[in-house]
């Protein structure tokens, strides 16, 4: 079912293209806005994302199937001693283990790129954290007796469509190493947040890759094949690749670059989303992660970069893969502003000022930007 | 803290504005839509919709408050004998009701109108339904007494912003007679879908007013205020009114408008969304709600408007504010096809054909279209 590509299909998918200097978000783009959703930013204060607040990227439609739990299954085979087919009570005899995560997007930033890959158009919101529970891949995998020659497993959801030209079930792989790797570890999850996985987070089953940009965390998952040699599925030679060019083939997606986020302080103006605030101290709190190392330090600017101002971070609380909280304190002066934060993780990676721009628009963590206004101090408003 | 205006802070607010007509969608209409979010169309299967696939709009921030249910007190003052302020047990020791009700957003279908009101930018599915538990608002506004010169109910929610230069906590009213009407009853709700209300649906206490559109259900509710002359607030006087010109008093938002929506069949292209089925019968499904009138008849057509057949309509159940079932059967035939679906209410209203255009996008039920591409009998993909 996977990569089927007849002449006919092909003509509903429009090539892969990057938009017009001039050209304001077109109705497809719009479309995918309105299924798909970010976490609004005030929901940085959780230290877990409330249902419905967690952003939410589904490539085709959530599966009619996600709410009949019952009958699901998973397979395990291809390169294994013994192939396994589990329904939900066998997942749930194994020990369960709970991880907390910070999952995000790998187009979060998408829509702020000039020029812009058209696609899902995300400005900086497509990021939650959330604790999943299940088991951990590694067992499974153990279970089943990993072949010596299998280089990666191959994880299918139940989603089932058509990207540019190609009919497909969602697909991705992992190489064998980080499949079984105690540390992230990746988990087949069956809760989150102490409850059923949403339909929309891939109920009954998804992959949990802790420290990786969201398409590797297969929803809906139903099969797992352990294979010889390297997959070449849409989403891993096709889609989710570092390109500069259309025939670039590029360097694979897969962690998580290192990004802060901050509560935008004051109140909005409803359509410009411009905040407002009184003169004097304001309180500036926010959340910073990387799937690459721990983060080491947030900054945070007040004058559109060109000064910084190293916030406080909280302690290391042993959840490793999900975001630390960061606080700071600006002193707020009549007039408008530009608040940013930029996190810096343990391996020297620190957010860029300048868009790291690529045709997919993966991984685009330049600095968020937020519009301040200040109002005078003598202002009439309450 | 109403209605406070300052020249300061009205520099902040753009004026409202109709798109040009080659204008794509603003960088703050998309601010919005990454924010806010409709229901994907699928979740049309699901009689109550699951949390996080209700539509969500939210004019300013969920209120940081929204967590602490311990302190939150609501309080009815104004024209009333005995003015209360009731914690959420006090509010509890009220013997509980519970509504199924379908609410829409008033601007859905906006970003379909030509030429284009700015603001969010919904197509069609800003939609949900749930049960609402919660105490009817006839039964506390009893106990308080409301004194014979009340006219209106003006309800205030936490969340605080600027619309247009106008500083505000969000604030409506309801007419008393419908603040105290049995049928549909109006809800201090505090529960959605058996649990408490998630932060983004107002937790710890909305309004609920079944039949009307979402900006009646005031969110994050903290007081009621019986008042002796019309409330004349930003959301009840400047917004949320039929106009056709911006100096036109309009006419205000009440009541929602038929709409059938189908659940589009087959799988979708990622990007454009268009729909894939293969030739033969397919199963059309979906719902249809008007707040103004039961719907008694649902129309699908599979060739643009052109003809049109009856669907059959699951029986009344009971839950007269909630959307009702329809179900249909199209025999596909290769090509290009666009399906719509057409509510008729007991009042006599359809929903029309052509737009319905005012300047704020109000209640724009044209009726849905889904492209849908039948592959031929003999093509090669599964």
């Amino acid at each position: 079912m996977d990569g089927r590509r007849s002449g006919d299909i092909a003509g509903i998918s429009a090539p892969g293209r990057i938009a017009g200097p001039a050209e304001g978000i077109s109705p497809e783009e719009l479309a995918l806005a309105a299924r798909n959703h970010g976490m609004p930013l005030e929901a940085l204060s959780y230290d877990l994302t409330p249902a419905g607040l967690h952003y939410v990227l589904v490539h085709y439609d959530i599966p009619a199937a996600a709410g009949d739990t019952g009958a699901w299954t998973l397979s395990v085979d291809g390169r294994v001693r013994t192939p396994l087919t589990l329904d939900l009570a066998a997942l749930r005899s194994f020990p369960a283990v709970t991880h907390r995560v910070t999952m995000e997007c790998a187009g979060n930033g998408r829509a702020r790129l000039k020029p812009r890959p058209v696609s899902q158009p995300w400005l900086v919101e497509a990021v939650g954290t959330a604790e999943w529970t299940g088991v951990p891949l590694r067992i499974l995998l153990a279970e089943c007796g990993v072949q010596p020659d299998a280089v990666e497993a191959v994880f299918t959801g139940a989603d089932h469509g058509v990207e540019r030209g190609v009919e497909q079930d969602y697909q991705r792989s992992l190489p064998v190493a980080d499949a079984t790797s105690g540390d992230p570890e990746v988990l087949v999850a069956y809760g989150m947040n102490g409850g059923p996985l949403p339909p929309q987070h891939g109920c009954p089953l998804r992959l949990v890759v802790p420290g990786w940009y969201g398409m590797a965390h297969v929803k809906w998952l139903r099969g797992i094949t352990l294979v010889d040699t390297p997959f070449e599925g849409f989403q891993q030679k096709v889609a989710y690749r570092y390109k500069q060019s259309a025939d670039d083939p590029g360097v694979p997606v897969t962690r998580i670059a290192p990004r802060a986020l901050m509560i935008p302080p004051g109140f909005p103006d409803f359509m410009s989303r411009t905040r407002v605030v009184r003169p004097g101290p304001v309180h500036l709190e926010g959340r910073a992660w990387s799937g690459r190392a721990p983060v080491t330090r947030v900054d945070v600017s007040w004058d559109e970069g060109d000064s910084w101002h190293e916030a406080g971070l909280d302690p290391p609380d042993g959840h490793d893969w999900a975001w630390r909280r960061w606080r700071a304190t600006w002193t707020a002066e009549p007039g408008s502003h530009v608040l940013s934060a930029r996190a810096t993780d343990a391996s020297g990676d620190a957010q860029p000022v300048d868009q790291p721009w690529n045709r997919g628009g993966f991984g685009n963590n330049l600095v968020q930007r937020v519009a301040v206004h200040c109002l005078p101090a003598d202002d009439a408003s309450v």
